[in-house]
């Protein structure tokens, strides 16, 4: 007797062992759409055995587990469709990913699209033959038999690798049978639509010292028309794709000769970056911070005292060598030690806290030139940084503080409803990443916990994601191609004081160490900018927007009207672009269509005798005439209120 | 028969030689002020003996020139009194400097300040035996003799090292001799006021490697007021001097982990450089400036497509080895070749031109750490960098924009009378250290020439000043103790378009090189600060002021109408400081006064319930009592308008 509680039901009781399918059938809880099951939290197939008492749900493609288990087994019938077609081709390993799944094989066939298509129509022929997937277990002795009488000298390696006492799994779907830890659905049939997308080089486990492999990579769903969908989505993404788009609008380039992730802001983009930059410092005065302005590199020696020398090493740049010079310098990832100093400059009391510094902070990173993506990673970016320097009793109220001052410019930018919270907390298995003892890291996630708690904060939890010296609240993103970032972070520390000996005199005259707070107000400016032009596909608010009106005279006599009108505007702190060219009005419209100019003033003989302007708003299309006063009236309240 | 022509006189006719002196005297030029002379541009003693056409003009300590012989003389009566003092002493160098002279000297008697009090008495005993002073000259091996009879090494080894042929020359004064090129003034007597200032290390020849000296420095002058006017103005320059005054207000610090050169902007600096970047970028933004933001290092290959990595690569932040790495980076000591990009970005017609791009660039040198000092000579530091790309005949009136625009910024900020202009030419001897041809020079330094004429700038001439790619003018200003340094600088540039390959296409179609104008706008930000603070001494205009206002409320009384007026304030966007602490009023208006704060409120009981304030101003002193809205409107016009 067990029993078996169903998500969102009443517990049912079983006395035999049964197949979760069953189980589930049962209480008529399947049906076509049904594809595995978390029982305990853990993913199963529906055909897991159940005997004792369990939580079970039912997962469907709308489910993210769910949709990794119909991506993986669609990786099983590509690696199947490349076996029956190419036998000498080698397996290797074949996940679901993020947005659908990739096999890496070995052949000397190169998989041209030519060769992907025939893949993909043999991949229907499975699909269509609707195979039963069933799953077995072999002795580690059985299982390299097995793959070494199917000559795949990668499964092999990997069977050797796994761990004494580990079980060792295999699917079989027709006459293809794979090692894999699983699960996956009932049979190959739910696969009802399905595209392989591309092919690119990977290396055997990622190492450039192996062998290079062909990935191909593929989509798939339950069901027509959601392929349709979501390739339309991919289409759409890819004009939004800030990397294409943000180049086309000369909003940012790269240049070989200057370097990977190192991003030449263009006119425009250097425009929206100042604004930003404008917006977040002067609202950060408002809120009473103080800006600094410290140093871009230092000795080894500051980086020594904050730990960053040895947790951080390898992700900084070195200018110069410890063994030859005096002096070391290297370029700063973070700005805490630098911004530390400003605290430092005298003594403190109580009175001086809490203490909040906000910079506008240029940082480097060295990564590798592969990981370099646009404006979303990049070696050097500028951050909106800030350090609070408190006494522990002010730790809610601050955080509180950082939190209400993000989703604010989350919600100016419109960018709230894109974004996920994440706990971002230690890995108490990986302690060699950290600083500080157990008993500090349950304090400080203790105390983020309860402030997440008391402010409401729907989060995710992150082990493993936490700042070697403390807790994260990470503000995440997704770009267009559904790539996840970070975009803010607020982050408790109780343990960087001590090594830079701050402290401050207390009410009752004892010397006390501060908390700190590490936080930023927006996004890395460049990310931000990256993410605008893919929200608003490069038509920006109007605030933001470089140029704000274009000025269309239609022809040469209303040169003057115009260019008066462009200095009244200009003198109004409106950024202008006035088009004198000698062109067709038509052609001047079209021109700021595609510069997304958020109006055009269209002027004629009769806006030029009235003194009027003829509006067209980017987003509401022809406003109609009206005098020059009106119309900048109305566009200093869209700029003053920055509406979206 | 020869003709000597004295300075604004007729030539005088003369039949047999005669002595500068006795050809002066003979036509009244003549006084106690003499002491030198420039005989057809060259500096001479008043005994130079003429014999054929010169012209000839007599120089007094009024004369740079004739300042500068007077403090030679000084450094000889300097080593004198120590040889009287210290026989065994080795005497080396002994030249005079922009401020004055010093003598380095082997010795091992350390010279205390006691021990320059008993030198400066032996020295003004020298001065009252009026000692004339003789030249005479030797052949090499005499002169060899003639230094080791008198144990001196290092002048034997200075003579040694005198290229064949050179004249070597001597003065005697009394017992002492001296080898020496002069001139010198006719005797000891006229020194009448001398003082030594300290005595500090310096090794021979400037070498590291060699032995470390004694370097005792001194002032001179031929009058006892003079003396007591210099000792006032170089105590007022260290109160003034940025780099104590900048740490006491807090507006900058250093530290030591950080590094030399590297200052931390503190929260007053901090706004300060804000403020005057975000003026810089709206004024350059209503020039019709495009705004850049380019990274701040780039692979070597760009430096070496710029020469950069040619010429100046010892100044560089090298990041890698081009041995062992596969990239190799250099942090920017520069913005050009980065700026360029923005018009490299796509094919460039005349209609794009003049191009204006402006950016505030920050840039690295890696200087000597025994070179940095407070903010005036830093490792990085931040530009309003800027690059005009021109078709060849918008030259000059580009030129004249850009020196507007200087002028209008050093007007605004008070500097202007302060500043020399300097047109910085090529070295034709030094021809390693430019790109270009003798012919391209001559077209760039003739057209600079024609435009600074027409604009009618009073300017010197400095020969290999000059950059490695054109002629520039620099705008020069000394620091409070008279060392001169660069602010602002205009180049011309025909060469580097060539090098990025930048060409646009004129009217005719066909392509064409730009000309390249290079400049800023205000001088480095981070010196410009420095030289603010020591023309205001720390007390900066309304505009400038960190804190604009401090709002004193005589007691807690006074709090909430202080609280409801400081909102105000802020709203208007004023920069308040609320002074809450439970101090007395006194205690408060003398630290608002401390600050250099440009107004302060003081709110008793009759301006809250009047509901005014009561206003005294840094400058003006009591400005009485007087509605909130009138005050407000008085000092929003004071910002707007910039005034000092």
């Amino acid at each position: 007797m067990f029993k078996i509680k169903f998500d969102g039901m009443e517990a049912v009781e079983f006395d035999v062992p049964i197949t979760v399918y069953e189980a589930a059938k049962s209480k008529e809880l399947t049906d076509r759409s049904s594809l595995a099951a978390l029982v305990n939290g853990n993913v199963t197939a529906l055909s897991y055995e159940l005997s004792e008492d369990a939580d079970v749900k039912i997962l469907t493609f709308a489910d993210a587990e769910g949709k990794h288990v119909f991506w993986h087994t669609a990786s099983h019938i590509l690696a199947q469709a490349v076996k029956r077609l190419y036998p000498a081709a080698k397996l290797t390993i074949g996940p679901a990913i993020e947005t659908g799944f990739y096999y890496d094989i070995d052949s000397e066939v190169a998989f041209t699209p030519d060769i992907l298509s025939n893949i993909e129509a043999e991949m229907q022929k499975i699909v269509k033959e609707n195979l039963l997937i069933e799953r077995f277990t072999l002795s580690r002795d059985e299982a390299i038999k097995l793959m070494s009488e199917k000559d795949e000298p990668y499964k092999v390696q990997l069977i050797e690798e796994l761990p004494e006492g580990e079980e060792i799994s295999f699917y079989r779907q027709g006459e293809f049978t794979d090692l894999c830890a699983g699960p996956h659905i009932f049979s190959t049939g739910a696969v009802k639509a399905l595209k392989l997308i591309q092919c690119t080089g990977a290396y055997w486990k990622g190492d450039q010292a192996n062998k290079q492999l062909q990935r191909i990579y593929g989509v798939a769903f339950p069901a027509k028309d959601m392929l349709k969908e979501h390739l339309a989505q991919v289409e759409e993404a890819k004009k939004r794709d800030h990397n294409k788009l943000g180049r086309e609008l000369e909003i940012f380039t790269t240049v070989d000769s200057i370097g990977q992730g190192l991003p030449i802001m263009l006119p425009k983009g250097a425009r929206i970056i100042q604004l930003l930059q404008r917006w977040i410092e002067d609202e950060e005065q408002k809120r009473g911070y103080l800006l600094t302005k410290t140093p871009l590199m230092a000795k080894s020696d500051l980086y020594k005292i904050s730990g960053h020398w040895g947790h951080y090493k390898d992700g900084m740049f070195v200018l110069g060598d410890e063994e030859k010079d005096k002096e070391v310098f290297a370029l700063r990832p973070m700005t805490c030690p630098f911004q530390y100093q400003v605290f430092l400059n005298r003594q403190r009391s109580y009175r001086d806290l809490p203490m909040r510094l906000g910079e506008t902070s240029t940082l480097f990173r060295n990564e590798d030139s592969g990981e370099m993506h646009g404006l979303i990673r990049v070696r050097q970016f500028t951050i909106s940084e800030g350090h609070l320097i408190l006494r522990p009793e002010q730790l809610e109220e601050e955080f509180r503080g950082c939190v209400e001052l993000a989703k604010y410019t989350l919600d100016t930018l419109g960018l709230s409803e894109d974004v996920s919270y994440r706990f971002s907390q230690w890995d108490p298995d990986n302690r060699d990443k950290y600083e500080g003892t157990d008993e500090q890291w349950a304090e400080a996630q203790g105390a983020m916990k309860k402030i997440l708690d008391n402010l409401g904060i729907n989060y995710a939890i992150g082990i493993g994601e936490a700042a070697f010296y403390g807790p994260k609240l990470d503000i995440q993103i997704k770009n267009v191609h559904g790539k996840e970032d970070t975009l803010i972070t607020i982050q408790i520390d109780q343990l960087l004081a001590e090594r830079f000996g701050m402290e401050y005199i207390d009410v009752d005259g004892q010397k006390r160490r501060p908390y700190i707070i590490h936080r930023t107000s927006v996004g890395c400016y460049e990310r931000t900018l990256a993410l605008l032009i893919e929200k608003y596909a490069g038509a920006f608010p109007t605030w933001l927007a470089p140029t704000q009106i274009a000025i269309l005279p239609i022809g040469f006599d209303q040169h003057e009207y115009a260019e008066a009108l462009n200095a009244k505007l200009e003198a109004a702190g409106i950024r202008t672009f006035l088009d004198e060219r000698n062109e067709k009005i038509g052609y001047k419209i079209r021109s700021a269509q595609l510069e997304k100019i958020p109006y055009m003033l269209v002027i004629g003989d009769n806006e030029k005798n009235a003194g009027t302007v003829a509006v067209r708003s980017r987003k509401e299309g022809d406003l109609g005439v009206m005098s020059q006063d009106e119309f900048i009236g109305k566009i200093l309240c869209e700029i003053a209120t920055k509406a979206r």
